[in-house]
């Protein structure tokens, strides 16, 4: 594909105003010419240098409001470090320059003013990682994956995305490429030959093949699941009545770990959701509304939501306060009971308050938990806990941990964390469903044909080639890059 | 003045997390070696590569909880560019490397964990600087100028704080400092010959030297009161009663500019302070309690801390209600009157809610203010706003820009800007004033040579030769620097 550009872009690579060093960097064809306008080096120019070497320099800048006058002399701006590199030998595969100051945003600012003054444009976002797809330097499933690899904040969400950007899922798409070729040619041979109406392929080794394939696409497209989780967080939901202790649980964990906590916005004032890293793995607490038994129309509204979420997660912590009364608590089980999914879904029953216990009614409440824990086929971890005090969550801890490794097993195997990659995968085996039928049903070739170009189409738009709309494909993914990259 | 390190720093140099690159900085004897223990470098090793040259090579990490296992196989933790510096070519003087990653906060601390691995030791704030100053590369002076370049954020604080860096206010030291020891050789001189009880010096001559050179210590010692303005703002006081619209006014003010504005920290609850860049000077609001005449003793104490308020700003914005009634309008203007002082500050009368006006009260208030206005001899300026509508804020914002030009008229000249600095051109003024008396008072030649010693070991304080306690003032000087710097 042909570079669509043919300016010179430039943006701030850091962010200024922290830190001890800013970069501004530059790509395109006038990129040496530009920054000769603006940086005096010491020896040489920008133009004449090598690439691969660093160079001193200064910036001069008119002090603001002096423009014009010719007794004012320019004030020194910075002094520079400028790096030159040459196409195609670039991130972008351009000419490109990265000139390093020191980290003031006033010093970026009017750098750039000056860079922008000598001919450059301001760069769109993610603009330099489009420029590096367009020419030829990366796929697109690995221009996105640039982002990822950036806002990667655990080992496993940083491998998966490091594998995506150095071509792992797109060998993968390869293959499955190569695969739909073959058939296609297989196909393609006996269009050639229609007039004289023989089948040369062999439906059934076609028939086989297309089955491995779209095994092996829905195998990636499922993988979705788990590489979100991956990425955003293992969803655990903790349910209970209002004053089970949810909310002291859930900033306990935090408190913990003193990591990085996120609000993740568009959640309702009903259920709050806090990502929180448990040693390197991340997982995304939903903390809902108190669930009990009501007649109240619009309390019941709120319960409903919280089962929705409780039905979204892979594990469910039903919180119990084990200082109430044993009939609440039965059903409070009941309740949780109906909601939760043994089939898919983990179940931690954590007996609060357990430090609070008084002896008659923790009996009562144990025969009633036993009782009901004892009522499924499914294994329900019990923990005692004291959210309140911080006891037990250690062992919480270490039973998630566990639980994420059941969850998403195999860690070293390709993910899909992309929505645009598995919407593509879906797509491309629906087609290849369709072709089966018809393949099966005995439809002439050119339509079954017709339905692998929609998959092989499928699997082209996620790495880019022949996009059938790039402008507003290649907008959708950068806008969404940071400034610089 | 020799090096008192032989280890190695390392430190990330931008804020990782943000933006598209992240650098990695180290720097000291063993960086090369270091670096080619974590960086496998495509072609040759940083140790055979010349100085300012640019190197792409691969970090691969073992995954963490599986260190020793055998069948683990390192990954990928990132493509990088290693910037080779050599000694005394770089920032601190020493062997210094940059590694350029993706800017992520997992990956650079990843990094950063393999180098501390690999013998470097995690840099102290502020310590490249530090060693470039205790490798010569710049004098003290120049070196706290860094932190000052960084945090600068208009053309005015920029100027004055690269000069500084480049050594702007160290020449003026200098000539201080030839100055101061030429007058103690002529001393010395005498004391040499001083069992000859001649006096060989031009007592006169040295009293005219000693009067320049104490004139030009004062000089720049007084700039501190300027440098500090345009480093943190012209002080600006709001005064007025309660309801005049004085907070309206500040968030006016600092919706219009959509300027960064700090809440100063320690400031108590009756003073908010802000400050706001307009048009790319700094001026530091000082929003005060309502002002009125009140018998009760605790509002009183909280009227007084106003006027407090008021007696350290350049500008006084006298805030008046002009819908209010005339005699309490009046009260206002004679409790301003009384603490407004007019022959250090100026003063602008805000003529607020004018649009709220009526023409009856509005013609007797106006010649209320007149009659108060005329009662002074200094320049008072009157300005019609209304802080609610944004009338009439373009016309104060001009008003205060050229207020600003009278108050710091030369700003091209050295200013002073750093208390470290003020207090000894202070200590200096005073060790030439002792020196002055003795000398005119005929006392002997070695006690005025040793008030001259005094004054010169002030100027070298702030250069940074011959420090008296090296350890603590570096350390104080360095501990308030970035990370990485």
């Amino acid at each position: 594909m042909k570079n669509l550009y043919q300016d010179t872009i430039v943006a701030p690579a850091t962010t200024p105003g922290t830190g001890a060093i800013s970069i501004v960097r530059l790509s395109g064809p006038d990129c040496f010419w530009i920054v000769d306008a603006v940086v005096q080096l010491t020896r040489g120019t920008v133009s004449d240098a090598d690439a691969y070497t660093i160079h001193f320099g200064k910036v001069y800048v008119i002090p603001s409001g002096a423009e014009g006058e010719a007794s004012v002399s320019p004030a020194l701006l910075d002094e520079v470090l400028v790096s030159v590199f040459r196409a195609p030998h670039s991130y972008t595969g351009e000419d490109a320059v990265e000139i390093s100051t020191h980290a003031s945003s006033y010093i970026v600012q009017e750098l750039i003013g000056l860079l922008l003054k000598a001919g450059a444009r301001f760069a769109e976002p993610g603009e330099f990682t489009r420029r590096a797809f367009l020419n030829g330097k990366m796929d697109l499933a690995q221009a996105e994956a640039v982002a990822d690899v950036i806002s990667s904040s655990t080992a496993a969400a940083h491998r998966v995305a490091m594998n995506q950007l150095k071509g792992g899922f797109s060998k993968e798409l390869a293959r499955l490429r190569s695969e739909l070729l073959e058939m296609a040619s297989l196909l393609e041979l006996e269009l050639d030959f229609s007039e004289e109406d023989v089948e040369f392929v062999d439906r059934e080794k076609l028939l086989g093949l297309l089955d491995t394939t779209r095994a092996h696409v829905d195998r990636l497209a499922a993988s979705f699941h788990q590489g979100n989780m991956i990425k955003n967080g293992v969803p655990v939901a903790i349910v209970g009545a209002a004053n089970a202790g949810k909310s002291t649980l859930l900033n306990a964990l935090v408190g913990e770990e003193r990591a990085i906590v996120t609000d993740i916005p568009g959640t309702t004032r009903d259920t709050i959701e806090e990502v929180i890293n448990l040693e390197g793995v991340l997982f995304r607490f939903i903390d809902t509304a108190g669930i009990r038994e009501s007649q109240d129309a619009v309390e019941n509204l709120g319960i409903e939501r919280s089962f929705r979420k409780l039905s979204e997660a892979e594990v469910v912590l039903g919180m119990l306060d084990v200082t109430s009364d044993s009939e609440d608590l039965a059903v409070q089980l009941a309740l949780l009971g109906q909601h939760w999914n043994g089939r898919f879904q983990k179940l931690i029953l954590l007996l609060n308050k357990s430090d609070l216990m008084e002896d008659p009614i923790y009996n009562k409440n144990v025969s009633v938990i036993n009782k009901f824990v004892s009522s499924f086929d499914y294994k329900v971890d019990i923990l005692n806990i004291s959210a309140k005090k911080g006891q037990g969550l250690d062992a919480l801890k270490q039973r998630l941990l566990a639980l994420e490794k059941d969850i998403i097993p195999n860690q070293d195997s390709t993910f899909v964390t992309n929505v645009r990659h598995y919407d593509a995968l879906r797509q491309a085996s629906s087609a290849l469903l369709d072709c089966r039928t018809s393949l099966s049903r005995g439809i002439p070739s050119d339509l079954v044909a017709e339905d692998l170009r929609r998959a092989l189409a499928s699997i082209n738009e996620i790495l880019g080639t022949d996009l059938l709309d790039p402008e507003v494909i290649l907008h959708s993914i950068f806008r969404n890059h940071c400034i610089g990259k």
